[in-house]
């Protein structure tokens, strides 16, 4: 809660904070978990702040998995963002009075905050988006119909978005996103969707077979009247391998 | 000063600060700009404190143009460091008497500091490096002889590193660091040095030409006794626009 945090801001470390975007992916759509708390009109990303006894990739894992229930999600940060006037002044007198805050405590939250912006990957068919059950709305907004949003979040909603693409040239993407069996078609669906452009089929599976990551299964796709596509597997070993390696296909 | 930025704290950012990585490039060797100050025994990042009425983006410029004395360097912000553990708790007591920085003072540099690092490349034959004059040795150190670093900025140094080689699949480079006319054997050898791998003559020179990047003159490097390679130069307008948008060579 807010008003714990602010009244016991001598724990969190001041004028820092964490902004998670959480892209959700299932059936070629992508889509991002957004909020909106009573009182307010805008949405925003969802963020915390930096306990002083925590790391800051800690305690971004904290804030993703407060809002989604599942652990082990690949999170990654990707920017940090200080404008000058990047403050909480829309928190009003009356919001504060509303929050129950004490106006000195308020303070807090009124200087620069600078915040260090996460991404996440995650099948959002899988997923609870608001296990806390705070008092907030908590939706998945379709990518490309993203309301208005507070302070520089659409700013960093947009580098996410910058950041999730190029890094689709360095590493490996699908494992939990795609069921465990899957054709060529529906991973190349998953990079079209995200890059949000129609992909060659010949190149993309030219390239996609070079990483080495895919185990081609004896199986073919049931319920397909004919020329049923071949099923395949992530190689998880070779796929982590990658991961950790980047793809290598530079100079 | 130390002890100006002590002594009015609260014109800057609490439990923030800014570290540079700079590289310098020149006839083949890639070093990094280091810093030891007096008393110390280990070397550090050249870094500073964020005002609290300047965008973090700025305060890195600042810190850059302190430090070599030129602008307009290409200037990139790579990654955030928070480690719980991240404080300056090596100023001790007698530290802080040298520096003439009161003990209640000094307290505001005992915290955690999450640091944002930002790397930048030069060609260090034509920078200062220490143009303040402060009472620091300011060196440039090859970047395979780095010796013990303060802090976690040995960790920063080898994130920007790989980040650097990482962008060079992003982004051209070379301009500010090779003479207005080149050679394509002059524009591998930075490329290897980055990389610190031997790249193949033919596959360097299609991809670097697939960029479209480089004009090819009228004109062969002239002191060569046989065989003398042509010059090139950078298209500036192309190099710019392939530097805003990215490689295209993705999915």
């Amino acid at each position: 809660m807010l008003k714990d945090i602010i009244d016991n801001n001598e724990n969190y470390q001041p004028g820092l904070s964490i902004d998670c975007v959480i892209f959700g992916f299932h059936d070629n759509q992508l889509k991002v978990l957004l909020i909106k708390v009573e009182r307010a009109n805008k949405w925003s990303l969802p963020g915390g702040f930096i306990p002083v006894d925590q790391d800051i990739d800690t305690a971004a894992i904290t804030v993703l998995n407060s809002r989604t229930g599942v652990e082990g999600i690949f999170l990654r940060q990707f920017a940090t963002f200080g404008k000058v006037n990047r403050n909480h002044q829309h928190f009003d007198k009356k919001t504060l009075e509303y929050l129950q805050i004490e106006e000195e405590k308020g303070k807090w939250l009124m200087r620069r905050f600078v915040t260090i912006g996460y991404y996440a990957l995650v099948d959002f068919s899988k997923i609870l988006p608001n296990p806390t059950g705070r008092m907030e709305i908590v939706e998945w907004i379709d990518h490309k119909e993203v309301p208005e949003l507070i302070l520089d979040h659409r700013e960093i909603l947009d580098k996410a978005l910058d950041t999730l693409r190029i890094e689709l040239n360095l590493m490996p993407i699908g494992y939990n996103l795609l069921p465990e069996k899957f054709t060529i078609p529906e991973l190349q669906k998953l990079y079209e969707t995200i890059l949000d452009k129609k992909l060659d089929r010949r190149n993309f599976l030219r390239k996609i077979t070079n990483i080495g990551i895919l185990t081609k299964l004896d199986e073919k796709k049931s319920n397909v009247a004919h020329k049923a596509p071949n099923l395949y597997s992530f190689d998880k070993e070779k796929y982590d391998e990658v991961l950790k390696n980047g793809l290598n296909q530079g100079w």
